[in-house]
């Protein structure tokens, strides 16, 4: 394993496999398999449980972390060709190549443009950091993808035993006070496809899920014997549905326009997610967030409190599956 | 020992028994100890000595450590049951169980709110983190304690060969720009207390200690041979006084209100402990302050410079103090 | 070796002992050397490499390190006998002992206060610094220094199979958009005089190094057969040169002036070094710079980009170079 920067390089198998590794991890610690490698984390954007999952992970696999922030040091340049006579004092075609010189790999979180649909669509800017970092590349969220999320969330269900086939799994968009990234949706829509699960994007008029990541997760979907479909017609969605996977994000409609973004959420105040929702999904429907999450405006406190809430677990398993990925990038075989 | 939160939690002998342990490992190092143990460090507030003693504690013996704070991360919510549309896009019921879930040990920091007194000495907002964090506690600072520093407090009085019992111990009001937290004056008084010394406090009216802070502290010097008085007198404070322990604190008669606190404190500017202070002292009368200390306000330099001050001393032992918390909370035993 | 505060401190075997080690923790990882170590790390500004490198490195070797940033804390006091009823709430005098106390070994950031030249050449704050610290010091960027980038430098030059004798080094100032500490380009041209090379520092009027930089420069280029000169004239400059380093800093003329350093740098802006200046330069002529450095300003692309840019190797050097620092610091002989 060269990188881990999108789950869809892996094989549904491939997947099963590092989820095994990170099952092994939880139970039996090796607290010495990556003694003398060192984690390298760029975030510019801000984290609480992706800063904290790797850099716990990562101790106890014995390896250390180092983090560097954007407001620790000093803005840093993406454009081509600029003259850099600006506030930004570093180009990522500096910083990039030296931080990872120093380390055994490297994660970046960087969140979408959020202007060019398909230039945040296409991953512009993380393929670029991808040509710039000469050792092993983890995505801690790009543009349009969290592979650390979808490596957590399938072991989540794993764990909790959700059967991946004949089951029905609801990807639903809620409420927010501000235009989210695609990220999660993404990276969730493709996983739970590639699971084999029949999965059911609900969301409101002006918020499909762009053409290329339904395409994306429908061949997965192929691949694996799941499905795909997509509506705005909650009860359609929820009935049976055995996993409501909750998250927001900005109108694809109107993306990069914050104010017909806002004017169109504004009447959208419904998409709380509620326990009536559940009315007629499975008795025992679970409930996700991949976190942080805003209670009363994404979902209530009466289901993100209940038994069905698994959020907690999703979390916990972040660090769990990032152990796995570390393991695979950094422990030399035979050694 | 599942958390520390309190050092009225535990008896004279058990704080002594940490004690010392706290020498032994200043002596006889244990890098192996904490081997593959995971540290969480949530900052609701500053922090210079606490981060930088515990992540050297714990790397002393062999274990790693994470921090987190709101600047790096975003705001956390603390209110129950509130519509999350403002700053706070993640509440402490999802990120104190998320953190605990990644570490061995959790130590937080949230200064008091400093508006509702009772509130503050309820320690109403530290006994929710309690009941979200379901891994061992260490309270880095609440809005009316501060054991880490008490029990570095303690150790240093006894490095010191400062007797417990007949040795007058005062603690003293002084001035700031600011109306500062109850939470290290509050335990100062409780610890010396617990040690069996003499205890007076010695404030101008308008900042008397709260009652139930004083009860407390009273109780533990009846169970241990000790005393406890309050006055504003100073010479009657300091006459034969083995030890001065400085700290500024909020008016208690003004709890929450700034205009008032300011106006009374206008008028208490000689209440910069100074040398003069030390007339009537016993004659090795040593100096104490938890840091940061202002100078020049809080106490002249000339006292802080002088032989007497032992605050580099007790800033040296939060580290040791603490190594010896995290042993008794992570060490497996017979391991 | 007790301190790490000045390359001048060393004779030139003593670096090349230095470097030799640097060389072998480079090809042969030594993971448990400082197994229980404990850097500790003060930036008073702003970091990216430095930061990265020292943890990177130190863990490699089996320490750890901790970091504590003034944003991260509380303004620090530098000045002596003040009243501290301002904004910061502790004073270096407190700080430095007690992050000293936590730790085996102190680095300490702490950029020029670029108004009074005098003070700042004679390093007045850092003194300061080496007084306060009992432990061993490490100089992470000072006033008018910064020996860990020229022990960087100088590996680079050695791995690179560049020549000490007889060979042209260009330490050249470039554009810039603000007045930029003296601390690269002094440190530099001494590096490159104590290695014996045969150095020119090229830069407009104005901008002058100061007397007693070019005078201790001068000194090591007598000791060690190399030589040093002063010029405005690029092409006088340029003319075989091996090695250019580009560095923009402030006026000298002008220190502490920002409106006249503004004023005279306004007419510069072709000192941003591009391909035409290698034109009389030895055709296999390198380009040096500390970076971050400011594309289209300092450096062109085509430049940086070139086969002749060493500075990502200058970058990935600091971390072997600072191991060995860290190596004669901290490893106890014999163990």
């Amino acid at each position: 394993m060269r990188d881990f920067m999108d789950l869809a390089d892996f094989s549904g198998e491939q997947v099963q496999d590092l989820i095994s590794l990170a099952k092994r991890l939880e139970t039996r610690p090796e607290p010495d398999a990556l003694r003398g490698k060192v984690l390298g984390l760029l975030f510019f954007n801000p984290s609480l449980r992706t800063l904290a999952s790797f850099q716990a992970g990562m101790a106890r696999l014995g390896g250390q972390s180092f983090v560097v922030t954007p407001q620790a040091s000093w803005q840093l340049e993406h454009r081509a060709g600029v003259t850099m006579d600006g506030l930004a004092a570093e180009h990522v075609r500096e910083a990039i190549p030296v931080l990872a010189s120093y380390a055994d790999a490297l994660g970046i979180r960087a969140f979408a443009g959020g202007v060019d649909l398909e230039a945040d669509i296409e991953e512009h800017q993380f393929r670029i950091f991808h040509e710039l970092c000469e050792m092993p590349l983890i995505n801690m969220e790009s543009a349009v993808n969290h592979p650390c999320q979808s490596l957590a969330d399938w072991k989540t269900l794993d764990d909790l035993g959700v059967r991946a086939r004949n089951t029905k799994f609801v990807l639903s968009w809620a409420q927010h006070p501000k235009p989210l990234p695609l990220a999660v949706p993404a990276a969730t829509v493709h996983m739970a496809a590639l699971r084999g699960m029949d999965v059911t994007v609900l969301r409101p008029e002006g918020f499909e899920l762009p053409g290329p990541v339904m395409d994306r997760a429908r061949q997965a979907a192929e691949r694996s014997g799941g499905s795909l479909a997509e509506t705005s017609d909650r009860h359609e969605a929820l009935d049976g549905a055995q996993v409501v996977y909750a998250k927001s994000w900005g109108s694809t409609r109107h993306y990069g326009d914050g104010h017909a973004d806002a004017a169109l959420r504004a009447g959208l105040t419904d998409w709380c997610v509620d326990e009536p929702w559940f009315g007629s999904a499975a008795e025992d429907c679970r409930f996700m967030h991949c976190l942080p999450v805003r209670r009363g405006v994404v979902v209530s406190d009466r289901v993100l409190d209940s038994p069905r809430s698994v959020v907690r677990q999703q979390a916990r398993n972040r660090m769990f599956a990032q152990m796995a990925v570390l393991y695979r990038l950094l422990k030399r075989t035979g050694s």
